[in-house]
């Protein structure tokens, strides 16, 4: 018997990746086209339902032989209403009904995930989650981003805005969040921030190898942090081993929430690697976590890498299916 | 057609309560009865067995008439293989199959749950959190307590640990908690840590008119610093006020956690009341929480009172039944 089909959509706010992937996750074909989001929701959707069209003739398949439609979409949305809310990185979108849009469209049956949760699913169901029934993701990028699954299940929550794990408070009265809250893990631990905290130092006049970058840059990135934590810059080091020390703590207190069999990191920041970022994360949650059990979730690497999104999307596809709601 | 009928029973260290309620959550018989912990587990699950015929006799009812037998029991337990751990306050409990030994003695399905999930189910079932379909509860008591409903369902975990709000580390290297952290929620909240904040300023020599009691008992209650603070004492305002700031930080990250329609206060300490405690933990949370969505949960008292803990092991039989685990 021929394996199932989903077709996945990761809509990010420069590049759209669209594939095939089978009910086993594996990718089939995959494409990466620009968004072209200065052009409007019309013409992104336009460009979607295209995508969809070209990947399943990649893939060498008609679309009766496609079961169903994933999109996962940044920003605020609602996977109930399928509707994209007003993503920070797509002008001009608002209250946009793009799971409805993209179905009549392809006449496939199609969901709407936010894109944090999309990339959890599609870990826990073709990536480092894999064989768990517990296991909650956080997305190291621009900002955090966090997807949890408890007991096989995406968890959503009562407004569909589960899991946003970057918007913990961890530090009362701490550094200002662009979501203005104070103290948000993502004010410390993403890596814009990271980058963000370095450059701060430098400019307040801290002696660094970054001082040249910010003199020629204006400012640094998270990788250089990195790079210069790893040739053992002390400004570097110490600025990384706090991003590690606010991303134990929320591994502790991921712990005391879903009790997870597993936490797993994804997102541009893992590129530090594990002696710079996993294994500075488990020393210091091991050393923070309580005594009264040992349930510390094992911490890890994502990987799927770049396609978790399209994974992840069509993975959700493959989850709509399962749970009769497409 | 007659309603169904369960026997919750709610093992504590001092007293253990048992009653039959009914599938609509109304307790039908109640009766307390003492643990008489110091002498060991076999007298106790005696009592337990004999507490169980006593509440289904004086009900009215005979055996046939009752589905199934919930425990809530504190302290570590796993509810997956139904056994008591090691709680602290029941001396000479190691690796007890409760669950086990009570459906033998009473030849009834029997469930065991952790008291405070068992007390959140309550409340979800037939209390605060009835007609949501996502609530989370804190108990407020010598600890702090958790428990989690997403979708429905009673949140566990991979360990059978997870809600343990209470340890969710807030304040980074801050206060020292029992359970071997620092920083715990419960460290500031709960209403021991409260008092215990209270007495510690006193003896440093901050002035306050709890001084006296001091002087005279030793140290404070939570109780008396809420009527000191709301007799305008300063130093018990600022305690008072720091246990509700903690509380409303746990609540905007039960926001980004589970996102629920509804988090339940229950617990010795919320006879403090709506001025002293509910209105202060609403204001600070809604003047903390993220302006990216309206999602901030409503944050209401529990309305079960004592009888929650065995409404709701009666409730974890009924769902064990529902789910068909019993």
């Amino acid at each position: 018997m021929p394996k199932r089909c989903f077709v996945g959509i990761d809509l990010g706010g420069t590049n759209i990746k669209g594939g095939v992937v089978d009910e086993d996750g594996k990718v089939l074909c995959k494409r990466s086209i620009r968004t072209e989001a200065e052009n409007g929701p019309d013409h992104v959707i336009d460009l979607m339902a295209q995508l969809v069209e070209r990947v399943i003739a990649e893939a060498g398949l008609t679309k009766s032989q496609v079961e169903a439609v994933g999109i996962g979409s940044p920003g605020s949305m609602s996977h109930t209403q399928g509707i994209v809310i007003k993503p920070p990185n797509l002008p001009g979108w608002q209250d946009v009904p793009l799971r409805d849009r993209i179905k009549n469209m392809t006449g496939l049956p199609t969901t709407l995930e936010n894109d944090a949760n999309a990339a959890a699913w599609g870990e826990f169901w073709a990536g480092a989650g894999k064989g768990t029934r517990h296991m909650v993701m956080l997305t190291l990028g621009t900002g955090v981003g966090g997807g949890v699954i408890t007991n096989g299940k995406l968890m959503r929550g009562h407004f569909d805005n589960a899991a946003e794990l970057g918007h913990w408070i961890l530090q009362p009265g701490g550094r200002q969040c662009g979501c203005g809250q104070r103290g948000c893990l993502e004010a410390y631990a993403s890596a814009s921030y990271t980058a963000q905290r370095a450059t701060e130092a430098v400019k307040a006049g801290e002696a660094s190898s970054l001082a040249d970058v910010v003199k020629s840059q204006g400012e640094i990135t998270s990788k250089e942090v990195v790079i210069a934590a790893t040739a053992g810059d002390p400004l570097a080091k110490r600025i990384l081993d706090e991003t590690c020390y606010y991303l134990a703590i929320a591994c502790v207190n991921i712990q005391h929430a879903t009790n997870p069999e597993r936490i797993v990191l994804a997102g541009g920041m893992i590129a530090a690697g594990e002696d710079a970022l996993l294994v500075p994360i488990r020393t210091k949650a091991a050393g923070m976590t309580w005594n009264a059990a040992k349930d510390l979730p094992q911490i890890m690497f994502a990987t799927l890498g770049n396609d978790a999104g399209l994974i992840g999307a069509a993975g959700c596809a493959w989850l709509g299916r399962e749970e009769g709601e497409i």
